[in-house]
């Protein structure tokens, strides 16, 4: 028998969407690209889904996640309620994920220019990794019978020192070079693709479109996918465009996603997935900038290794299993037509070199964006995600590691977390009176607080005293925001006649505890690094925090937990989404894309999941800021004098 | 209204087709791939597809090639003859082209050994363009966690000196290499292959299957294309297959396929035939010698300009227009699969790089063949087919022309004229008596007459005094061979008693005319290319007779007749087929296959089609030996005495 369908009417989008019976309401979202938040990619864990019906039958499952009050209000969770009917269903503010709230730039403080890729001394010469060159051959002759694709490559060589021997080429190029030099009277651009030790000659088009030469730089993150379009003539960013890697549907890390591909033989999916959403970036750059796909001669994309292995289609099977393997870490220029990536026909796709398992493409491209691999200075690089990465060096030696942060920073498995969108808390206070005050992103009223506002928040209820060092809350503190539920103590944050969601705000016992497991791996990995190098926190002389995440955080506020450890405020510099600077010098020029393989190579992995030392550490740093409250000086004073 | 279907039984091989009316009887030869000498593609001027209709109504065009008697038989020329009814046709002897016939040894005298591919001092050290390497991992640890392909490589350069940076690979590789290196215990064979500056790796093959490593060198001739299958491993010829170019139908010579494919845009189905017939020796190698496809991994194929363009699906339409010019002169490595040819998926077809326009890949390859560029005598190698292709020098400088010879010496233009197979004359003598004697390939009785008896036949006319220097028939001389016809004097090499054909076998005054221009362009164009260094037939040092024709070529004789300048026999040597032979020798090493290039660069192709000497020299050449006789020291002693 085959299935009915049935229609679901999402509100208030007003998007209409026909789903066979039997399918959830999360996968009616899909279908209607919807972003409803479901942070365990469905698996009814997160209870962020949360959808309203406002008409129609349905077929739910229990759960814990929806409260009595709610279940009044028809709340269900969109990944647990299976359609048997044609349905209206609200997606309330808390549950969307706002797709125009992703952080694109790059550097904030020079959005856009050549300036702002790279934030070390030393710049690179302008070189695209795919560029156009305009050429008036002599016309041939008796005198000078010379084949044309030779007479081309003489030509090349002469005006770009590219030996002879260097030069390549593909069949259309050959195929349609005699008519095309003789149409446009021996006057052509040829694009020339940077392949390792080959240069080839990707395309030959009549007269001069040299300055037609376009590139898009990805930052292929678990979460987000941000592209730049880069004029890779005159050396400018020209637009930005992100959206959230529609892989989140499979899960919200990207462990549960490898699984979830495993368990479903849907590593094709996976792939898929991540393509549409980068053709979707690169097209709506293309049009909004009235530019042809024709033009867009390379992409350039830094991802974790999981990310980079999805992208080029490889199984990232072997990443988490023990030894922790990826395929590959550099993976040789392909055209990016071979994995679905729609540019110019012979377009490029290069990808950043990840250093291990868990250190990938995004981190190289970070070290290069700072260039930490030609400091002086001895220096630190967090990238705080669902994975912290943390690299420590400096012009002679790096290593590197990888913490497994968890996603509570991201708003996963926190009652009221919420991803870094319009409405999230991101900056928050308690007064010794016990009062608050917030900010959210876009000063609207409240839906939910993000990874910042989470930080601050841990800080504020230990300085203030509404919780202890061990994270528990001080029962006997004097105000009606502690109460006590079902579910253990809460603490209210904003009442419900102040919010978006028209419910209280609120952050529980258990929200606490899973935020201090959180900064504990991120302060373990840290200082395991170090110390592993025999150093201690005071050797290091620079700290550049990077990520989206990075660039709202208060550094005393992640001082205060303990996810960072006690350093000078002014040795930290927030350095943005250094993902997508590396890609766009490397897309700028060769040498940096050079570079970088060299920097995947000269960093060492260090594998903290199999060290004691980093499990005794993370033991140590489950309390706030730590149980040795020595090692972090300025919070021993700052809890004195508060 | 649909065209009626006929079915056309060939005899004697009892091959029936179907075949649509209004198609030939040539066209349904060629659907049951029976080969019929049809010289001129099927035009009707060549004469040569004669066939005997037993049975069935034919719709027939007039010709001047079937004689009143042959009406009375049933002979009918094949291409003319339309087919509207069911027929049975018998293709007599002397129209059948016998695959089996066709020159396929490399250097007679060393056979199938890698000895016999260098005719030069100077052997290459085996180092195949593809080659495999057995490697044994050590198998990852939590301390050794480098990626599996960067694994691999690690190992490759240990083994081989190929740096890191040049080494490559594709998709393919990078898909399975997980998978493979895991269950073959991280014992692996790797196929490389060499593309330029890159090394790429080919496949990976779990344990080691390195003695596994096969290759086909290719000579692709206007008229036959030869295969040899190497053994790449062991450095040894394994086995060899010929056929005709299935171009022929198209036309005689390249130059009526261009034509041909640019009236009826069929460039793709030059290209589509000949692949088919590249195909299907590689094919009959593989079964007969019980090896599997999968392990071809590389294809050398040496042709000429058109030829070479043909095979990879380029339009080779400038080459016939001034001033002449290839598309490309080398061809980077492609994909086999790209063109069509069927080898392992992942192998690749490397073509020996051409000079110019009408100096090709089969002549580098000669050059390669003797090393003619390493050579300290100066040097004259000749290669002999359609065009006379002709390189003068030494290891300092090269020159080379091409003189468009006809296709007389293959047996085309010649009333009883055929090529080199079984029943074909190829040496002849007529005495002072007028009585004849002759040699047939394969000592059956005579079908016709090919190309070294031709040459033979002229210089025995001319010492026997039945011509005279001009070429005329002496019409006084007391023998009935002489008779004269419709068409003018003809002389009777072979009477229809003792023939195959049952028909005299006759040399004709036109057919005389024919030879003479036909030696006296590559006379002269030999003449032409020395004198322009301003140097005389003297200054030689060495020549070389290469091609089909040459193995069989009667040194005397072509002196004789003025074909080739008058030398000391003993500074000429036979040299075969040195365009498989360098094919073969860049198979075994790329040092070899470099050096082509280098050749091919080294070499100024020297222009004759509009040199006014080489015009004035080919007048004076049309007489035998030539006008000025005092040229030919040796001829004027020889027709003295005899």
């Amino acid at each position: 028998m085959k299935n009915s369908h049935y229609k679901i009417n999402f509100l208030p989008s007003e998007v209409t969407v026909d789903i066979e019976e039997g399918k959830t309401i999360l996968d009616a979202s899909y279908k209607g690209d919807l972003f409803i938040n479901a942070l365990c990619g469905g698996d009814g864990t997160c209870g962020k889904c949360k959808v309203i019906l406002k008409s129609g039958k349905i077929d739910s499952m229990p759960t814990t996640h929806i409260s009595a009050a709610e279940v009044k209000q028809g709340y269900v969770l969109a990944c647990r309620t299976k359609v048997v009917d044609d349905l209206e269903v609200l997606i309330p503010e808390e549950s969307r994920l706002d797709k125009s709230q992703i952080l694109v730039s790059d550097y904030p403080q020079f959005p856009g220019s050549l300036a702002a890729v790279s934030l070390g001394a030393e710049q690179f010469k302008q070189n695209p990794l795919v560029s156009k060159l305009y050429l008036e051959l002599s016309p041939p002759s008796l005198d000078d019978s010379m084949a044309d694709y030779e007479r081309l490559c003489q030509d090349i060589m002469v005006k770009t020192d590219i030996p002879l021997e260097n030069l390549t080429t593909n069949f259309t190029v050959l195929k349609h070079l005699p008519a095309i030099l003789r149409n446009s009277k021996w006057k052509v651009t040829a694009t020339l693709g940077y392949r390792g030790p080959s240069v080839e000659v990707l395309e030959v088009q009549a007269g001069d479109v040299s300055a037609n030469n376009y590139g898009v730089a990805v930052d292929v993150g678990t979460t987000t996918v941000v592209a730049h379009l880069l004029d890779l003539c005159r050396a400018e960013t020209i637009d930005i465009e992100a959206t959230y890697n529609s892989q989140i549907k499979y899960g919200d890390d990207y462990i549960q996603r490898i699984i979830h591909a495993e368990q479903h033989d849907a590593m094709d999916i996976m792939q898929e997935v991540l393509i549409e959403d980068i053709n979707h970036l690169i097209s709506t750059l293309v049009k909004r900038n009235k530019l042809s796909i024709h033009d867009i001669g390379a992409v350039v994309c830094a991802g974790n290794t999981v990310m980079t292995h999805f992208l080029v289609g490889l199984d990232p099977t072997n990443i988490r299993k023990e030894p922790y393997l990826p395929s590959v870490s550099f993976i040789p220029s392909l055209r990016a037509a071979e994995v679905g990536i729609k540019t110019n026909n012979q377009g490029l796709l290069y990808t950043l070199p990840c250093v291990g398992a868990y250190v990938g493409g995004d981190i190289t491209s970070g070290v290069l964006a700072i260039r930490l691999d030609k400091a002086e200075a001895l220096s630190l690089l967090i990238d705080i995600g669902t994975n912290g990465e943390i690299v420590l060096g400096n012009k002679d030696w790096m290593v590197c590691c990888s913490a497994s942060a968890g996603p509570s920073f991201e708003g996963s498995g926190i009652s009221c977390g919420m991803r870094a969108a319009k409405g999230a808390i991101e900056k928050i206070n308690i007064t010794k009176n016990f009062d608050v005050n917030y900010k959210t992103i876009g000063d609207t009223p409240p839906s939910g607080i993000c990874g910042s506002g989470l930080l601050d928040c841990l800080a504020t209820l230990v300085r203030s005293g509404v919780i202890d060092r061990t994270g528990n809350f001080q029962k006997g503190i004097d105000t009606d925001r502690l109460r006590k539920t079902d579910n253990g103590y809460e603490f209210i944050l904003a009442d419900k006649s102040e919010t978006a969601t028209k419910k209280d705000i609120v952050i529980m016992q258990a929200d606490i505890q899973n935020l201090i497991r959180s900064k504990a791996a991120i302060y373990s990995a840290i200082s395991t690094l170090i110390e592993s190098m025999g150093m201690d926190i005071n050797n290091i002389e620079q700290l550049y925090l990077a990520g989206g995440f990075g660039n709202y955080l208060d550094v005393r506020s992640a001082i205060t937990i303990g996810m960072l450890p006690d350093i000078s405020i002014s040795k930290v510099q927030f350095v943005g989404n250094t993902s997508v600077i590396g890609a766009k010098m490397s897309l700028f020029s060769k040498d940096a894309y050079e570079v970088s393989r060299a920097i995947a190579s000269k960093m060492t992995y260090f594998d903290l999941m199999n060290n004691n030392k980093y499990m005794e550490e993370y033991i140590s740093a489950n309390f706030l800021p730590h149980t040795d409250i020595e090692k972090f000086p300025s919070v021993v004073e700052e809890l004195k004098v508060s």
